[in-house]
């Protein structure tokens, strides 16, 4: 399998609702998507990287370029191209990792597709459906969270997490504790909105019985994680911080986390997810699929990785309908508070050409 | 002091000669210089990073962008803006430190010679002249090392560094070692072009009596660091992990290093490599000034951080004909193995028109 | 700049009322005042230690005395005098921390006002005011101490600290959270009042929901604060223990504390304490500004350095008439919980000539 | 007992040869000695500090003004007065433990001579004589250290110990193993002037099969101690660091040294000197008496100390003459060695009055 064609393409979606993080809120979702041509096959990848350097120093614009420049072109040369020969051609370029994923997931697609290989299968997934969780932005009040927390739970969703910063903590898990009781799996994200200077003020949460508190600290502050693990109950997940398996396994040795959220796009690609999977199956640490506003095509690709057998938590593999009215593929839909993996080759999923242009902002080919 | 316009302008400088490191191999220097002016003053900046993304994740177009797009408009809005209000005002940008550390020493530049304060006595230095080390490249052979080697030492460096991989690492510290003698302050710099598993190897620097082995190990690699110090007795240094004072920190806590190499565009800045100095020496670990094929512009600077009293080792801070037969500052010339630290406002020193002019590649002004 | 003049000067304050800690009981302060002369500027110092050797060994005769014996005379000699150039030029000397402070204020004072930059923006600082803490001292009864509290309160203050010693502990504690409420914050200092064997009586306060407790073992039991650490939940301070950046670092590492009041007088100067705080904020650990009964010297100069950005928690930065009726510079008054850092070349403030002329007992003077 | 006077006399001995250390060059002994009377008894005392803070913060006028100002009256007021209940008397002034350790050797003394015992049976003496070893002040030549050297071996020393510095430290040490061999018990003593960035430089001293190396860093770097002694196979000796019998239970712990020199002075007398020697002997760590220019005075009660079976290396405990022509007290004389421990009761030595007096260079006397 050799390169031949590369397309960049730009598609903004619009958001059912605004999504608010610590980072701040998200409106719509403005996207790069990776399609590659070889002579015999077609895949597709799409990047998680947001539209600014606000969750990870890579944003939509710096990997349109780094692709553009360096990762593509260094590809294009590859003889034997794969999935597997994707990261170590890419290797020696530090960093880059959304924008390395988002390219060895439309090779590894097409790849799979040329094979007839569902990504799931190729992975070693052991499910056919995955529980869904979601996760609920930071609210204008507490009244509007528990009208939102109900709406999910009475739509299936098994599991709810909660964005919180400082101001935004307490008020609204006590609520939605008091509201829905005690036996809701409920659990935090701070995007690492807090210090080690408030680890007693998160110590106030440890009576509230939550799954964990996801990346509460800087995602630098490995050693941060590793005493705030001391001065709290509720068990640590580490997400921005966990770069790929070697940063997944000094995490856990030095006792920085006891639950891992896996981003194939913050880590390079889904065979470094799995290597991670697998490291933290080795090291008795549960993992879960976190999620990046993906598209169908993104959503695809997570629910063959989220049917691994170490992805004992529930995800925030959500139903197309949580972010969007209308995807640019078949959309994702919740039944028993489940999601199907898909059964086709590769990741099994093809954008809707027109639901995919109306989105389009911009394409660019890159040909050889 | 207020910004009212920033210039990015690109520079091409040709090297005296090829430079090689176990990422490849440099002829010129694409740099980018950011200069920032207000009402009163102006100031220069100078950007670390390299054409392609091999020693860091950040390359020369990126940083353009990264200021162009979120970094410059950001600080654009501050109203009280000085050298120290410019980390605060870009924090909530993740990573991109070699291009948050040109904007900022830009704007400490302005503001220091707004108020007459030459940048080494705002840093708190102690010394009038620093030691020159010198950073010798992969050579084709052992003789042409031996003649490299020879006239630096004859130029008066005090201190030589010999950039290795594997393949060239035992033959020419030898050759040097029996060439000059063992009092010649002899050290090598890896780049991370080994693993864990070559440390049954580096042992075999062992006897050389090196004063230091440079980065060995990945970047991300801390915890192999730690492993690697308890296998070789050649002290460890620290470069490309080292991005922050936090970073330093946690390395020292952890003893994967036992000193570190200070290069301010890698840590975001002046202010921060202060930090890291502050936290090195309360910690009893020796500290120098790294070097990145810096114009006069950022030479200058990095001789007035070089002068603080932590900085017990030789840099990397050459001469300017070491890298450039013409500089586009007045050059900076070795004097019994010293370079001069600059005593006029700022960073001292000031591009010359014409020469500046002749190696622009491009210009570009982002104003308000 | 070079030394011409220093004058010793002692005052005596009376307070407006006794201050007791677990130390003894304070009924006037007893300062030294240190003001140089060079050619071109002046600068004032002041100096914390108290009237006995009880909270330090070092006390005012003894500061003068090695003042005027060897720190002075040895600063005389430095021909490029200014603030960074006076902790070199006494290095040799061991101890004298209290002493040594006061010079280097003076002389940074001076540098400074002669460069027209205030001491806030030459350590760094962030913000234009800082939050007011009060420190209460050990009363005659419960209902004096609740009175002496609502008073503060009422005043402002946003941060209450009181003085503990053994038989003085729980109960003042769990009168202030009853009278006054859980959201209080609220702290206590022991000033080594405890010993290790106490520990299990300590652990008593763990339910109070106390900020921190301050230095509860002798200044030179590091371990003992150690196991302290493993025993008790409230967070450990440390205050007297912390003499430098290395044995803050130190302390920090071996697990001694997880926050740290900085006082510039017990460390040797402002500049030290900026190294303090850079080091703790690089370990994530949160800082403050202590107090040892200030005239508005002093007082001024611990504003420019609470204005940094790791004093994340409430100091004892407390209104002039908190201590005095009349204080020797116009008084620090308490504005919505919160001083205003001075603006001023320096530290921003001057004595007022008849004030202090009436509060001198004696003045001495050594020149060149 | 209880004291009804006290002198505080100064006086100023001659050296025989100037002794040169890191700290500077001593060329006559300028002591305190601190005579107690009570109504049926007399004690004598001798102060160790130095006329100025360059070995410990506390130097001779610094001494004298704490005794006459808060030591001495505290003392006063003990109804009870005797050896043991002076420590306690005075543990709430901090620090200055050399002028309380020689205001407890005089009341000691008295108490003894009262009691009609020895000292070294107080404290627990199980030898009547002690080897001696001696210090070697840095010198002008190698020749001249040599002839030093030799004499002292003529006359009978059976342990070498040299003063190092950055400078004088391999040369020396060669050439006295070169010259006489490799039975010679040879130690080092580097008073603090090295800092842990000089590890890989005293690594070279290992070859040497040093007995010890002495306070290589700095006295408050007692982790670099730690950190140092993985780094070099010579052992650690602690001088200046260990204060108290808690610091030498925390050195020890930590780590930081394998070996610890005692000196009655430095860690406010023989009662703590004794504690320090049990914890010690409990810890397996060896322990020797080091010296401080001692007086006939202090040198008798130094023999009595050394005499405990702890002392298992050679001491500082020098003949009178190695420092002195004319002693104040009759001359401690070398013999095959050793020097015999006072039998008399107390430190079983007085001042000859007339030797005494022409010495003598103030008296003051503080009386009830």
């Amino acid at each position: 399998m050799k390169l031949t064609d590369v397309e960049l393409r730009r598609i903004r979606l619009p958001l059912v609702a605004p999504f608010r993080t610590s980072f701040g809120t998200e409106r719509s979702r403005d996207a790069l998507l990776v399609r590659v041509l070889t002579a015999d096959a077609e895949g597709w990848g799409e990047c998680v990287a947001m539209i600014d350097p606000l969750y990870s120093s890579e944003y939509v614009d710096a990997c349109a370029d780094v692709l553009r420049r360096f990762l593509v072109p260094a590809l294009a040369e590859v003889p034997q191209l794969n999935g597997a020969t994707v990261e170590p051609a890419l290797r020696k370029f530090r960093g880059h990792r959304m924008a390395k994923a988002a390219l060895e997931m439309a090779v590894l697609d097409a790849e799979l597709r040329q094979r007839g290989v569902p990504l799931s299968q190729e992975l070693g997934a052991v499910h056919t459906s995955v529980p869904c969780g979601v996760s609920v932005g930071i609210m204008g009040s507490i009244g509007e969270l528990l009208d939102t927390v109900g709406g999910y739970l009475e739509a299936g969703y098994v599991r709810i997490k909660l964005k919180i910063e400082p101001g935004w903590d307490f008020a609204p898990v006590a609520a939605v504790r008091e509201r829905f009781g005690d036996d809701v799996l409920l659990q935090v994200d701070a995007n690492t909105a807090y210090t080690l200077a408030d680890s007693h003020h998160l110590a106030g949460l440890d009576p509230f019985n939550l799954l964990l508190i996801e990346q509460p600290l800087d995602e630098e502050d490995v050693l941060g994680h590793v005493e705030l693990a001391k001065r709290i109950s509720t068990p640590i997940c580490l997400d921005e911080s966990i770069t790929s398996a070697r940063a997944a396994t000094d995490a856990i040795t030095l006792g920085a986390c006891q639950i891992v959220n896996i981003k194939p796009g913050r880590v390079g690609g889904y065979l470094e997810a799995r290597r991670i999977h697998d490291v933290c199956v080795a090291h008795g640490v549960p993992v879960w699929c976190g999620g990046m506003l993906e598209t169908g095509i993104g959503r695809a690709a997570n629910l063959a990785l989220a049917a691994l057998p170490g992805f004992t938590l529930p995800g925030d593999t959500s139903a197309s309908s949580r972010y969007y009215h209308t995807d640019i593929t078949e959309p994702f839909v919740i039944e028993n508070g489940h999601l199907s993996v898909p059964t086709g080759p590769g990741i099994g999923v093809e954008p809707i050409p027109d639901a995919l242009e109306e989105v389009t902002t911009s394409k660019e080919w890159l040909s050889w």
